[in-house]
């Protein structure tokens, strides 16, 4: 009867996967690849070079969401002047993002601002899940860049039509505003210009795939981010030079 | 001891799937949806609609390498002037995009060109089950559509570094060389102009995560290819004009 029990056991875990065997959110963790062509590594590796070889004013961390601003006409006009480097890597969850933080990826920089946004992939967690993955990203930042402005954008809407992903990013939005409420040099911002219509739908206009931004909502979206890393980045000069005035900083 | 067995068969197939537990590259399947937020479906429903809507002369069907092509300059340039509708889906593997031709996705159009690029998601499929699944979309498009031309894109190496996926790709690649020769109206067509540089590796200026194409890499890759559906579709309206000349045609 226990053996019995047991193959049933085993079985339910195949059919029905327990919360206990889904990933944890706050734990650093490489990702798998089941494809064994190494490219998340090559792309980790890639970074911590331009992490050496660069000295970017603003650092972005973050999935494709992150990675694929860097072909819009948004990322060449606005942020690439500012001396941006871009860590972003297409599927990643917030364990991955901890993972490459934890190895080295802002070990070598001191940029005045570092922009996040993760936790859409992590679709498989609870909101609250997803909140702690944010949160432990965002004390591993600041712990290695005390220095640093963090810009945490929330999580956008997806799916074409109403689903329970977009419930769950906005419960998870709504709980890192509060957790992160008040600490010191870290601003949860609110990039979504109202891409889900009235009907509740979202148009192929903004996100071709439901998820993913086109050109148009790339600019839309993340101009009003560009203009606050520039203000954020104006006050650090004029703080620079006040102390340099009274002679006081090595800044 | 039997009921010991069965544990342990459940134990060992739950750690280390069977090959018989891998997809079938040749039997059309929808996406498992595990994030529950129906991008797939919308997008399918989408591509339905835009078939009932417009006049394709030429479609491309595929994963995310045809459906980033239409964020490339030379999509805007070259291909949207001859009315290309792009039906590629990311993360799609052959069965998938066997499901979309077998639902409907090509029934309401008749293009001059069909330009068909798959087969790198199915990276836990054999080269021999990635060709078959290849083979089997060719024969349902051809199926639907006896008039049009169908361009087989060959699969493009991935990785930074030499990895299995890129010796499988090249094995699939010359194994539908072989089996779609001679076909009528049937060509595959090699588009990499040499992303694997001397020393094995590949540009992240080519492809910034080992896998998609930077804009530039799809100017290289894809304006022979342009060229070609260009002249394809010349020939078809001397071919018309001709018939039509001669009085013999409904074309």
């Amino acid at each position: 009867m226990l053996l019995f029990s047991l193959c049933l056991s085993l079985f339910v875990c195949k059919a029905y996967p327990m919360a206990a065997s889904i990933s944890k959110t706050t734990v650093p963790a490489a990702v798998d690849d089941p494809a064994q062509d190494g490219r998340w590594l090559s792309q980790h590796h890639r970074f911590l070079m331009e992490a050496r070889d660069k000295e970017p004013e603003v650092v972005f961390l973050g999935d494709s969401m992150i990675q694929r601003l860097q072909d819009a006409d948004v990322w060449k006009n606005l942020f690439q002047p500012m001396h941006c480097l871009n860590f972003g890597i297409g599927g990643d969850s917030t364990q991955h993002l901890l993972w490459r933080i934890v190895e080295g990826e802002l070990d070598s920089v001191r940029p005045k601002v570092i922009v996040i946004l993760i936790g859409t992939n992590n679709f498989l967690n609870s909101a609250e899940e997803v909140a702690e993955g944010i949160e432990e990203i965002v004390r591993n930042v600041r712990e290695k860049q005390p220095q640093a402005h963090i810009l945490v954008v929330e999580i956008f809407p997806r799916g074409e039509k109403d689903n329970i992903q977009r419930q769950k990013n906005a419960r998870t939005n709504e709980l890192i505003r509060n957790s992160l409420r008040g600490k010191e040099k870290v601003r949860v911002v609110n990039l979504d210009p109202g891409f889900v219509g009235e009907d509740g739908s979202i148009s192929p206009q903004d996100m071709p795939d439901y998820l993913h931004f086109s050109n148009k909502a790339y600019t839309k979206s993340f101009t009003p981010l560009a203009h606050l890393v520039t203000s954020l980045l104006e006050e650090g000069d004029q703080e620079a030079s006040v102390a340099k005035e009274s002679g006081s900083g090595d800044l």
